[in-house]
Order: C-alpha cells, then sequence, then structure tokens
C-alpha cells in the first residue's frame, strides 16, 4: 500500500514529533486568494503603504491565512481519520509571514485519551509553524477524536495536557518594530480605538455572507488541506449529512473578515485561546458573526497599543442582531462557531 | 454602534469630500484571478513582452480591475444605502497601474437632488482613484440614488453637474512612451487595426460566459465591495428578486473580455462617456455581448493612434446576433448593460 | 466580419505553420490558482527551500499547468470547431518554466485525413510551446475531428503522421542541474521512491474531487481557453449534453494532484505518451483515479534518477478500488481519461 491510510489512534505516542509534508511558499497569489474567498479589508494585508506606516517592510500575509496553511499540513498526519476536531488551545501568533516566505509544520503528541467505547481517542497536538528561517511563526494545541485500528487494541495511560484557559496578555507576541504613531484610521476604515471597547461589550457585525461549494473548496484546496469531507461529494451523498463540510477554518476566516465591521482596527490577531465548531456549515449556508469584547488589556510596556480579547460567534441562516450564542449549557442551534482570540488594536 | 451604517441622502453636502478606507496593493494574484474570472486575452496585460514592445516597462494591470478597485473602496461611503447606480460620465482612465502600486480613493459630492417621494434623493459623486505617488490613475462620475433616513428632514438646494456627453477625444490620456511600430497583430489576436472600423460598424461578439454564484462572489469581494446585495442569499432570498444580484462591474468585465472577439486590437480603455446597468443579472445568466462603433477618431497628434468611441451592449440569455438594444425610448428585455467608452487601437 | 470563426477543415494545410495568439506571462496568481483548483501538493512546486535542494534555482511551474497554458493557446486556430479532441502523442515538457516566464505557442500541421462522410477529418498538429529566450518549454502532437466549411470541399490527399507508441526513455528531458541528494522523503510527503515501483504495480489513489461549475470555468479561463462548449450554459442546454463540458485538462490536472498519494515523489511529468479523453465529465461529478506502472526505466547515466511510464485512468462517480480501465476492446463506463505519460523519481 503506497497510499496514506492516516494514523489510526493506536499510531501516536505521547512525545512522538511528527514532521509534516508539504512546505509551503506563500505568495501574492495565495494572498490575493484570501481576498477573493473572505473578502477581507483589514488594511496592513491589504496596502504596503499602511503596513509601512506601522514600522512593517512589507504587508505580512494574515494570520488567519498563515494559520490555515499550517493546520493543512497537519492533516494527512493528524485528522485524516479523525471523528471530530474538538479544540483548540494555546495558539500564538509569532513572527509575521511575509510574501516569499515558506511554511512548514511539525507537532507533537503531548495528549492521549481513550474514549469509554474503546473505538476512539483524544490525541492531543502542539502544531507548530516555521519559516524558512527557522523561526517559530504559529504554535498552537488542537485536539481531535481519532477513532482506532481496532478496537481490541489496548488503551494507553492517559495522559491530558495543562492547558490554559487564554494565552495571558503578556505572553502575546508584538511584532519587531511595530510603531502605531502613524496609525491613518480613515484609511484603516474604523474611528474605534482600544479605549473605544470595554469588557462586556457587544458588536453584531451585521453583514452575512453565503458560502457556495465552488468557494469552500478553492481555499480548502489552497491550503493543502486534504480532508476528505470537504470534496467528495460522492461520498458524502451518501454519509451521515449527505453534504460536504465546509472546513471549519473558512468559517474562522469569514467571521474575521465579518468581523471588519466593528472591529476595522483590530489590526492583527495575536493568540487564539480556544475555539469550537459547534455546528456544521454548508455550501448555501449564510454566516454572520457578532462578537463579545471578554476583556480590553494594556500591552505591558506600551502606550500605544491594546489587546482585545474577543469571543466570536459564527451564526448560520439569521441575523446575529439578538446575539445568539450560549445557551442551558450549549449554544443556539444557529451557531457553527465560537472563537476566542486575543486582537491587538492602537491605543 | 461601532459598525458603519453608511450614509443617507441627508448625509452628503454639496463640495463634500470623503477618503475612502482601505487602500489597496494591486498583486500578481489580483491580475490572475481577473484573468480566471473573465477571461481577458488582451494581449498587452497578458504578456510581459507585448508590454515592452509597445513602450511599457511591465504590463499595466487590466483598465477595468483599476476601475472596480477603486469603485470597491467607495461603496461603503456612498452607495451602502443605494436604492440603484444610475449612471457614469466623464470617467477617464489615467497614469498607467502596474503590479505593486497602491490604489486608494476619494470622492467629492457635486451634486444633490432630492427625488419628489421626499423617500430618496440623488447623489452625484466625482470619484479619483491615487496611486502610492499621488497619481491619478482614474476617475469618474457616478450618481446613486440613496435612501433618506427620515422623510421629513428638509430637501437640499438642488445642484446638477454639469456632465459631458462624451469625454472628447482630445482629453484622453495616452501612456507616456506608448509606441505602436512593434505592435504585433498575430500575438495580439486580431488582424483589424483602427483604420478598419467606421462608426455605425455593429460587431456581434459571438461568444457567451455563463455566471456562477461563486465566480461574481469572488469577483466582488476581491474588489472589496461590501454592497450587500452581491453576497447574502439568506437576506437577498426575501427580497424583491430572491437572489443575490451580480455587481455590475463584474457585467462590464465580462462584456470587455468578449469584446475580443472582433475587438482584439482594442488595447486601451481610455475613457468612460456613460453607462446604464439596464436590468439585473443573476447567477445562472449566460452573458453575451455586441458592441457598435459611436465614433473612430484619429488621436491628436499621433500618427499610429486612433481612438474608437463604442457602445457595446450586455445581453443575457440570447445570442447578439441581432443587435438587440435601445427600443421605443426602453430597450430590449435582453439588455443588461449599456456602456459607452473610448478604446485605444494602433492605427 | 471581425470575429474569429476558427479553422474548417480545408483551412488546414499540410505544413501549415499558426503562430498562435495571446503569449502568456505566468505568474505567482496562475500558479496559486492552479493549487486552489487541483489541491496539487508536490513539494517541488510548492515549497522554494524544496526547489532549491533539488538544483533549482526556484519553484517551476507545475508541468500541466505549463501544458494548459500552451494549449489554451492553440484552440482558436486549431480546435475552435473541433467535434472531438481525439488524442496526444510524443509529447515532451522540455526547459522548466519560472514564475515570470512567458509562454507563447505555434503550431504545425503534420497530418490530414478527411473522414469518409465527408463531413469532417482530422488534423494532426504538432504544437510548440516556447519561452521568452525562445527556449522550447513543451511540445506535443495532438489531433483533432475538425468540421468542413463544406461537404463539397475536395479531400485533401491524407498524410498521417508516424507518431511513436510512447517517448523513448533515452529521449526524456532531464532539468539541467538537477540534483538528488537532498531529496528529503519527509518533506515531499511519501517514503516510496523509484525502486519500489514495478512495473504491472496498480495503484489507487482513493480520494475523490468533486468539480463545481465555477471551479472549471475557473480554471479553463486561467489557461485563455476559448472554446465554448465549456462556458456557454444558454447554447449547451440545448445541445447533445444539456451541461456545460469540462475541459479534460481539467481532469488531467485532478488526476495528477489526486495521484499524489501514492506517488508523492513523482516530482516532474517527463513525458505524455499518450491520451484520451475516453466519457465526458460534467460539474457535480466525483473524480477518482488509480494508475498502473506500465514501465519502470532507469534514467540513463544517472544513478539518482528514475522514471516511470504511467498509465492514469481518471473515474468519476465510483471509487477506483477494482481499477476500472479496459474492457472489451472499450472501457468501464466510469473511466473518463486514460493517460499515458512518463515521470521523473528519485531512486
Amino acid at each position: 500500500m503506497k497510499t496514506n491510510p492516516g494514523n489510526y489512534f493506536e499510531d501516536f505516542a505521547l512525545g512522538q514529533l511528527i514532521e509534516h509534508a508539504t512546505p509551503r511558499t506563500i505568495t501574492a497569489g495565495d494572498v490575493a486568494l484570501y481576498v477573493a474567498l473572505t473578502g477581507s479589508r483589514f488594511a496592513l494585508g491589504s496596502a504596503e503603504p499602511f503596513a509601512h506606516s506601522l514600522g512593517f517592510a512589507e504587508s505580512p500575509v494574515d494570520d488567519w491565512l498563515v494559520f490555515h496553511m499550517v493546520f493543512g499540513k497537519t492533516v494527512p498526519d493528524v485528522s485524516l481519520n479523525a471523528v471530530a476536531n474538538l479544540g483548540y488551545a494555546a495558539g500564538r501568533f509569532l513572527a509575521p509571514t511575509y510574501v516569499g516566505d515558506t511554511v512548514s509544520a511539525t507537532s507533537e503528541v503531548i495528549g492521549l485519551k481513550e474514549n469509554s467505547n474503546g473505538e476512539t481517542g483524544t490525541v492531543y497536538v502542539r502544531s507548530i509553524g516555521q519559516n524558512q528561517l527557522g523561526e517559530r511563526v504559529l504554535d498552537y494545541v488542537r485536539w481531535v477524536m481519532v477513532r482506532k485500528r481496532d478496537k481490541a487494541s489496548p488503551a494507553p495511560e492517559p495522559a491530558l495536557p495543562s492547558l490554559p484557559d487564554a494565552v495571558p496578555v503578556e505572553a502575546l507576541a508584538i511584532p519587531d518594530g511595530l510603531v502605531l504613531a502613524a496609525y491613518d484610521d480613515a484609511r484603516a476604515g474604523s474611528p474605534w480605538r482600544w479605549g473605544d471597547y470595554a469588557a462586556g461589550e457587544k458588536i453584531d457585525h451585521v453583514d452575512g455572507m453565503t458560502i457556495e461549494e465552488a468557494e469552500h473548496q478553492l481555499a480548502t484546496r489552497l491550503y493543502q488541506n486534504t480532508a476528505k469531507v470537504h470534496f467528495n461529494q460522492f461520498e458524502q451523498g451518501q454519509g451521515r449529512f449527505g453534504r460536504r463540510l465546509i472546513y471549519g477554518g473558512h468559517v474562522i476566516s469569514l467571521t474575521r473578515a465579518l468581523s471588519f465591521n466593528g472591529l476595522g482596527n483590530a489590526f492583527k490577531i495575536a493568540a487564539l485561546n480556544g475555539g469550537r465548531h459547534v455546528a456544521p456549515c454548508f455550501a448555501g449556508d449564510t454566516v454572520y458573526a457578532w462578537s463579545e469584547v471578554v476583556a480590553a488589556e494594556p500591552v505591558p510596556g506600551r502606550t500605544d497599543l491594546g489587546a482585545l480579547r474577543l469571543r466570536t460567534y459564527g451564526i448560520k441562516n439569521r441575523a446575529a442582531t439578538d446575539f445568539p450564542g450560549r445557551i442551558d449549557g450549549g449554544y443556539d442551534p444557529a451557531v457553527i462557531l465560537e472563537l476566542d482570540y486575543w486582537v491587538l488594536m492602537p491605543r
């Protein structure tokens, strides 16, 4: 068998290091496609002169685009036999990525726990994205439920990693040389700066975006993410949903793009505290988003920069006017994504 | 409210200057997507050596792509609450845009007239696209019908701008250093030069192109055009048409691409004299095009270059063999676009 | 008539040379779109450092992308009035193409034979793709069945070119400066090298990819291929299939991308021995692929490099587990493509 069967639960061992295939040079073509696929309007990624005005040598590649590229690499080894992508934690966006940089990915298995049914288990990995200079551009923990090859295989010693509820604001990576003195609100498209937001504030991002099959397939292939559920209608048509599933990361990117309307100065994602793909999203669904400000923290050592911890909800097929979110220990049925993350904003 | 509600008719004042958000660096990725979305085959934008042979340092970005980028910037401020995009005039394509250039947009309110129903009014703006050097790459007038926030608001003094029927041939911008001595008809794909066209001539561009939802959404997001009607099926499904509307500019681009078949040497758009989106276009529609030569004028001071004033019609779901256009003061029901513009052609 | 009616059978003469229009500079945008449209994961085209490690100055453009660009140029002159694309032979992938290179195409008519019905004839052309330096990047023979303009036209003297069953391994072009000492299997994504494959071996590539209308239209327009059958639903809806036909080259590219799973180290296409688009493919179809190793030959003069002659089958709407292919002198009804080609692989 020369084809990749993916790893089953038994194939993972605590401390195991996986070097993922297919390093990826990110180009201006990838960036343009990302704009076409999401409609992102954040000025830092859109305009070189805006990036220069903030001290960047050029526009950095969108943080979520880098995330998807790294994530995509991990799929053939980590989640080809996954039943579910359960969660994210401790994600940090580190060195900026520029057009021409090459991103590669490795993962370490940091937790394992067989489920009581003996058919699946949860695998925790810390995935790391590096550039061609060996600089870390991203790391994050995710955990997935993976099938066992054989129910009779013995269960490993359970090992659960200790994961923070959120990345502390002190641990956020601030881009080298970032200056905000010349930050231009008019060009950025929002008059609202960090000081205008307060913990507890809720923002309806108003707009909705309908997803087409071609769009999520283009996005997911662009990231070289090979998860079968996104691409094969012949097989999915016979499955549980009868439909192709949309890569959860595409929903993350859409909510980020939609969040421009209300968070236009959130110029950079700094950390991924947690996230959950609450319900599946299918072609034809219209995605809306709203955000709650969980915390508004100054960035230590900077008077010009603040951080907002946001919890953004992706909502489908209804407006987010009334902020549908958690209810009764579960979620409003319209919720498809809950994402907890830090953004940077000028003060 | 931190989200952009858009401007209502009352928010516009004569002489008002609007600096639009989200400057945009145009990349090779944008250009490739534009080809993939339209099928454009004009050699000047397709091949660097062809551009060099005409005296360009490199291939200029397609004129309509630049137009859409500039237009997209104006939407959040000018037409978010527009009922209709009524017309264009006095548009000039000025300094060429190259990959790596950053386009930004400003608009001036040059006319205002409340409608007699007291619910809407017409706003005239002159929008200007500039590059990172402050050079003007494009300007044009458009007028839109915008909702009033409050019917009771007093009407402004009516002020209508004086607009030319067409940009005079003397006012067309000819690219610096343009030389046509080495213009290669075979490489360009057409044996027909300026002298082969005559006023009154009609050209059926023969081919048809069916538009998919994913295509017009990709195009419109690429331009960072945020008009809701193009993207939100959940909302549009409950509206007048029950469908997402296709950005009129996408239809302009398709007719331009289709016009290659018959106008292959029309290497550059020089001016936009006027235009009307006569009827809506929806996904699944097949767009055809035909053109009438309104005028064929020599370009003053050049023996190698001529200009054609064209009126191109976008037609849907029928061939353009019999040139469907204006009838009885209106239009044939198949007409979706009437566009009056100047192109440059070698003599 | 200023529009291109295409050539009819009578318009072709033995020895005729055709210079095709619209040279094409290939950019990073084209490469990104190709990844998004196909999901290609071969490391040579994905990562600059991987390309460097093999002795390339930068990542070469995917071989099939170059092929489609060249092929697209030939359509308006060769196959606009084609009834069927009958076959390929003697195709060689020569000098690598890099981002920024400009590809142009010429064809020579090397065979003509009128069909006995007097309504059509077969035209054989050798098409050549060249870069801006005049280096040959690709050549191949294809033959198409073309309509006669007038049944009464006299038949030309039949002339059939002598075509090899396959390009001999000695004739494969090996990229200048190719070194494989540092070839990294882990980064490439496959542990299987040339020596692990044997003639007669069959490989099911496992994965399936469903094609959307927007996807094949984007691909085909990207290649500036103007064949009407791919784009015009209004016309095709009234035709034989009632559907738009998917460009056969898109199916070739999908099978190549799918073949990564099992042939991940087949880093380069070296030759196209033959090919047949056995049955049409439509949007909504799910494409699978499997390959048979026809021959495994060492590359003369190299101890580090081998060649595999592959016969890859594109299959639709069923898995390829049981290797559906030729049966009873015809094909299994699920087969849409049979492609015979050489790939290079490290030993």
